[in-house]
């Protein structure tokens, strides 16, 4: 048995800092770089395809069989051709149900040095999960590593964090002592830290580690066990995740059985099953808005914590750069296909004129540059294949298909999606964005979710009209990033208030190599909790406070 | 315009180091004395006097009329004959809404100090408010005052450091920057704490300030308007209290409407309609587990913040102090007739003997004793009064008959409930408690709440069998408190663990002139969460992390 707490705690210490301060901190490297991670390139796409073909195996209770799933290479369109245990969710929970109390009574810093343990052995596997990620998500291999490996092992290590700060700020003991009449009393109070209990975290098919990591280390650091349901399109991931988790525990003294897995096909979904079960103490998920509604209505008591997406939407006012804009909104439109809960969809474009500089630009002038400034960007094909990745589904590219056939009776075609030859992958499923021209009386078109390459240009009568029709959607339907161009800072103000009144992150003239979509742990708060794109925030301190209770126990001192 | 922040910093500060350590704070004095409080004394009678047989105006919005109530006062069995705000809940909620943006923007620092003025203002109107309780709820004058006053107000001070304490944690600002690519990106970013809107305060009829002040407060203090629902019996307590707080909120410049009334009556009642409304954004709620439950499953998403009832149990192992024991828990079985939530019901006695010093004591030895000790303490009416109360509503003495009638078929008659002669009320509706000797094995008689004065006195093989069937109740049927007699170490460290596990807090071997329920402000935690007696506890983190979100926005900085 390992205290892997002391290993860990200067890190720890910094990542407090950093939650608290939320200035920027990264402990980990998010370039795949071979001068910086050497072998490890190499290692990392032996081990995936090493995964490739053979049965998943994992040593948990209830494995019935090793049954086939549907997860298809978005690159190579081949089934992976990985089978997965298929559990007895009876006897899985059972297992996992006897792993609590141990792993509950050796307290807040044991958990915490394993699960710290847990973050720097997923990172030391970035590479096999970032193919892992590539092949089932279609993100680009870099974006794969970023975003899925150090990017969410470090909202993983946030959440930890916050974690350890609810936990330790609760007294273990003390002595109370007052007078009742004539007679003072005298009690030793002893408070212990419970865990709720078996903790469902359901993993998205795009972005699973990203979300599903903060879920997972807020619940074990809280003395719970956790389930894992990944996205039937989307389990590798999340399976590889879920053995080092194992490894880990098992190495640090624990039940391995602290973290399963629960796989399920999109034929036969068993998440509306595992949601409502009694044994199941708190559900995370991550997915569509369609079904976190579903089951923040349907988990019935049940703490539940949702991040699902939205209509993210930009509002164009008056800029300085023209170029340097429509380089960062183009990227940020096509960035992995539009694959993205954070990505733009909507561009408010002001009918009667963008102001850069000291030139007015109508509607028309406005959405060719943005145009041709994604077709520069996609005129390469290995540099498409950076941007874009693959499409993670089929439906995506029905939608794209539905979206480009509202042209031209509902919609103006200012952009066509078309495939591009990928330049490593000739049978990746690909598809560059469609673009349509809208007015903003077409409401009923573009206040929803178009998840996928679909991007709408939408002209305005002028930016404050936009400002609020955007913000209003953003309430009603939901929205987590949004963005703004302008050099009014009357305007900008009046875009923080609206945004802000909505709940949709708000953010204003970025220009630069950052892409807009990017979230960073321990600074940008993930989701407000006040429109219909989720319910839970990465990370506040209300991510964490509820996934453990306190009892107490008073007895008369003498 | 008065910012109330600075008169109130120091109170503030020792109620955070209170809320941290949880040792003994009380800025308030809990006795009724003439001798601490003078004038107010008789001030606060009159007051309460001059309240009855007339309208109790509050200006809020949507008053359409004032309506009659079934307010009836359990001591003189006379209604109390006050009309109150019949509203247009429609109208309400505009006016509550028009309320927030000025009480958001206005901060943290002057909500806080708003608020702990109210929470002065609650503690000098105390008299008043006691007398309001006292013929509601049927609780003694003494009890009134103390637990439905300045403890009551703590309770309210200890949601307010709370909820400073999550506030003031978030950073306002922060400076962010790193490199992308070849270049670096700074972003200065800004984060606002934002309320949910409307939050609803459902009341009960025998405790309603002592829950209802921490809702309130750990709403308002966040930054959202609060609707009180008092429980239709039982609502001069809360009218007072929203009185004062809106005259508060004037007084600070603030919009009265952050805080209104809505009131319904038993045969009318609308706290359905209320929890179910678009626009209420939090349900807090006291009263009975079933509609506690009913909330849980239909508030949809919304936060949910429930205190109800349970099974809350005695288990006697052995004791060194028979005489001290019989005191001490036969006062709190018969404290307020058992109208409490943390009031013991079962009480679990060896058949084979409970060990007193070197003596074992039969089944019936035991139960004598604790029965002569309750009848020693009711035989004289004006200690009785004290004691006892009177019985909030009839349905109580319904159910009191009910209990009685089980003898002799299903139980033993080991005590009869009757009424007895209040000293000073000739026509107040009183009951002594009822005893009921069973056997552990008539489980579904005792596992379930009696609300009131039934108590049971159940036969159980041994301690160890006693303390599994009380903890296996309480975690399944709920229970708040739970309470245990023991000489034996082991045994007390078992009880801890069962009852820690089954999340019902536990009190070992109190003796004295504490009342077994007293749960003291910053320092006992009031409801796990981890059984049916409700998912919300006073006071952790989690009770106010919940009510305020944030949101942010980041620009580039040049």
């Amino acid at each position: 048995m390992t205290d892997f707490f002391d290993k860990h705690q200067e890190r720890l210490q910094q990542a407090l800092e950093a939650a608290q301060t939320r200035a920027a901190w990264s402990p980990f490297n998010d370039s795949p770089s071979r001068k910086i991670h050497g072998d490890a390139v190499d290692h990392g796409l032996a081990a995936f395809q090493a995964r490739l073909h053979k049965p998943f195996e994992i040593d948990q209770p209830g494995v019935i069989s090793y049954m086939e799933v549907a997860e298809i290479s978005p690159y190579t369109q081949e089934p992976l051709g990985i089978t997965y245990p298929q559990v007895n969710v009876d006897v899985l929970h059972k297992g996992a149900r006897e792993a609590i109390p141990a792993w509950r009574d050796a307290g807040v810093r044991a958990r915490l040095g394993a699960c710290m343990e847990m973050v720097e052995r997923l990172n030391k596997n970035s590479f096999e999960s970032a193919h892992a990620l590539m092949h089932t998500t279609g993100q680009s291999f870099p974006m794969a590593f970023a975003g899925g490996g150090p990017n969410a092992q470090e909202r993983g290590l946030e959440a930890l964090a916050y974690a350890y700060q609810a936990m330790t700020s609760v007294v273990t003991r003390a002595t109370w002592e007052r007078a009742f009449g004539s007679t003072q009393i005298k009690l030793q109070k002893n408070y212990r830290l419970m865990p709720r209990g078996i903790a469902l975290v359901i993993a998205c098919a795009t972005f699973p580690t990203w979300n599903a990591y903060p879920a997972m280390f807020a619940n074990l650091a809280t003395g719970n066990a956790v389930v894992v349901k990944p996205h039937p399109l989307t389990i590798l991931p999340m399976a590889l995740a879920v053995e080092i988790c194992r490894n880990t525990l098992r190495d640090a003294g624990f039940d391995p059985n602290l973290v399963t897995l629960v796989v399920d096909t999109p034929a036969e979904p068993i998440a509306k099953e595992l949601v409502t079960r009694h044994d199941i103490a708190i559900v995370d998920f991550t997915g569509s808005a369609h079904f976190g509604r579903w089951i923040e209505e349907n988990a019935r008591g049940k703490p539940v914590f949702t991040e699902t997406a939205g209509v993210n939407s930009v509002v164009l006012d008056s800029t300085n750069d023209l170029k340097g804009l429509a380089q960062t909104l183009g990227m940020s439109l096509c960035l992995y296909s539009k694959q993205m809960c954070t990505s733009p969809q909507n561009v408010y474009i002001p009918r009667q004129g963008f102001r850069n500089g000291e030139t007015e630009m109508s509607f028309d002038e406005t959405a060719q540059t943005l145009v041709a400034s994604i077709n520069g960007l996609l005129s390469d094909n290995a540099r498409a294949g950076g941007v874009l990745g693959a499409i993670q589904n089929e439906n995506i590219l029905n939608l794209v298909a539905r979206a480009q056939e509202l042209a031209p009776s509902r919609a103006k075609l200012l952009r066509a999606a078309e495939p591009y030859a990928h330049p490593d992958f000739p049978n990746a499923r690909t598809r560059t964005p469609v673009i349509l021209g809208l007015d903003i009386s077409d409401n009923d078109l573009y206040a929803r979710e178009w998840f996928g390459p679909v991007i709408h240009f939408i002209a305005a009568d002028s930016p404050e009209q936009a400002l609020q029709q955007a913000a209003s959607d953003a309430k009603q339907f939901g929205a987590i990033n949004s963005y703004a161009y302008s050099t009014d800072e009357k305007f900008i103000e009046r875009a923080q208030d609206a945004f802000g009144d909505a709940g949709a992150n708000l953010s204003i003239n970025l220009i630069g190599l950052m892409p807009l979509t990017y979230a960073a742990a321990f600074s940008d708060y993930h989701v407000s909790g006040l429109n219909p794109a989720g319910n839970a925030t990465l990370t506040d301190a209300s991510f964490v406070s509820g996934r453990f209770r306190i009892t107490q126990s008073r007895i008369l001192a003498i």
